[in-house]
């Protein structure tokens, strides 16, 4: 696949080069949209946190460590529950290079971080078992949308990334309500990615709601508000509220489906401004297939940063090329756009090394 | 007095002159940080609302009519007891016509905004004759002090107003505790003045926290905690976190004295990098002396929006030139960007058409 810097133009080569070159030398805010739910906490289902109970401190930490540079709401850093560190050290490291802003969106937190964040009125996310996995998803969409029409007139572009333990999981159940083949497709965090266990969660989330396979394709809404999770409208809400004016580059792996298909299903418009911008470990991920479930939404283009960490000297950073962690709070595409904006003088190996140095520090 | 498009340029005509200049074509974010209090439900203290305890709902109000282009938490908008509209109704003609984003930040709040908002961990106000006036007013300021450095990295430069009923109220006791002489000098919502019951509120105040005149004039946090309001450390930790990288417009009246002060006594290297931005309403006005409370302070330089809405076919617009409100909600500041952004396009006569188009619509 042809590449232009670090980053791989991984579909449609052509809108790809044309979205990543209008980036170059330009100045992007970075936003990063956070959230908790009980779904996270479910064994077994999410590995961004030591244990389940401490998945409600890892989006705070994580954007605690992008704003200040460490943590206040927990000692060190959130890990794996093997200590693998967060992908939050990934995003620190490229904003700090290449002196991007950064914006908190809270979606709906059990814990707030000890850092400014933009409040949508939303709340923790309940299990998607229970019918109501969101509490006024609507509500928080439309105010993320008034939020993205104004930042959309602070920047020459947006990246918008995530911070939600579980989300894969709850991305799926909105993925299979809205009628898109997901199964088997959704990325983990973990290597040996737990599909037995997220299509059970699922399917018990859809039957609880009395949602069959695709009944809520136009109600994307009612699909968030059953078996999501509240990054979900608060990032849909976002991409809609400022790719109307400038481009975005949607930074995550599978997650980015759900978002991408209520965006289609409330403005397909705006899509034509839109990148997803990942990382490798999320393309070569052989356990999902984040390429299959885009293309049955939209035909956007997806960048994917070029990182490798197999000759880092940290085995907690080693570790991304065995496939845990792959992806989160924005790392591929806030690393894309460092050097978009470097005009690739930042590189994968200045990342790399960065990434270690902030390790070193913190880990 | 010199002017330059409709703006006069009140004090430090020199510095005045370089800092308008440099902001000519240039995009500014304006940022509104609101908050309340329960001083402000002190009867006769504020004309921020129809009535002492609507004074929770203004701030919202005024935010949401920002954004929103009309309120949501209340029917209408905020009106003094005699029925005189919120300034918000200038500043949002200001941000309409200039296209210039705006960002809500809350330093504390009873009623939230149905917009988004950066939230800083604040509470509201208590009254100030208490001695716990403000929680956390350090936590509020460094967070802020965050948001700033981001936010200055997203604009040419930054326009920060204020609204918080009371506030000039809480700002005469922060400035007292801090030794500035500013008995008589602060500014009022209302034609005639309240000046001795915001001197028995302020020496009653000062009274339980056994604080003398400029006692904590190297300590602004115990101030501001004791005998301020939560929009104060907001406010001065942006601007501290702002300034050292942008120029920023401090739009408001008196309060800004309260804000400066602060400011200094943090770091005073920021000083040269902040102008305050008001309007004439304001600056004629008998019963306060805006100029000097700054002069004690910095030598800052002071912008007036030289709004007449005399000729106004609307009597609440007219009201303005009798004295009424004045100033808020950054109407003095925004409107001057706007002018500055337009490169004197937008004059004082569109400002005043657009306000009357928006008064006609709302009220």
């Amino acid at each position: 696949m042809k590449k232009i810097f670090d980053v791989i133009l991984v579909q449609n080569e052509i809108k790809a080069e044309a979205f990543l070159k209008a980036l170059i030398g330009k100045n992007p805010l970075f936003v990063c949209i956070i959230g908790t739910t009980e779904t996270a906490k479910i064994p077994g289902i999410s590995a961004a946190g030591k244990y389940p109970e401490l998945t409600d401190y890892t989006p705070p930490a994580d954007v605690e460590l992008l704003l200040l540079g460490s943590c206040k709401c927990i000692p060190g850093v959130p890990v794996t529950p093997e200590g693998i560190p967060t992908p939050a050290l990934i995003t620190m490291s490229a904003l700090m290079l290449a002196n991007i802003p950064a914006l908190v969106v809270s979606g709906g937190l059990k814990i707030n971080p000890r850092v400014p964040f933009l409040d949508l009125g939303g709340k923790p996310g309940s299990d998607i078992r229970t019918d109501k996995a969101v509490d006024k998803a609507d509500e928080i969409l439309w105010r993320a949308k008034i939020a993205g029409e104004n930042l959309s007139r602070t920047a020459d572009y947006l990246v918008v990334g995530e911070s939600i333990p579980g989300g894969t999981t709850s991305a799926f159940g909105v993925l299979l309500a809205m009628g898109l083949d997901a199964k088997g497709k959704v990325s983990s965090s973990m290597p040996s990615n737990p599909h037995e266990l997220k299509i059970k969660t699922v399917e018990e989330g859809l039957k609880t709601s009395k949602i069959e396979f695709g009944t809520l394709a136009k109600d994307p809404i009612r699909a968030i508000s059953c078996v999501g999770d509240p990054m979900i409208p608060a990032f849909a809400g976002l991409v809609l509220g400022a790719a109307a004016k400038v481009p975005v580059l949607m930074a995550g792996g599978t997650q980015m489906g759900a978002v991408l298909a209520v965006i289609k299903a409330s403005n397909p418009n705006v899509l034509n401004n839109v990148a997803i911008g990942t990382t490798r470990w999320i393309i070569t991920d052989k356990t999902a297939d984040l390429k299959g479930i885009i293309n049955q939404i939209a035909d956007v283009p997806i960048l994917a940063t070029d990182l490798d960490f197999s000759q880092s000297k940290f085995e907690g950073l080693k570790a991304y090329e065995a496939g845990v962690v792959k992806e989160g709070v924005g790392a591929g595409g806030t690393t894309i756009a460092a050097m978009a904006k470097s005009e690739g003088s930042i590189t994968k190996d200045t990342l790399l090394k960065e990434s270690e140095r902030n390790y070193e520090r913190l880990v």
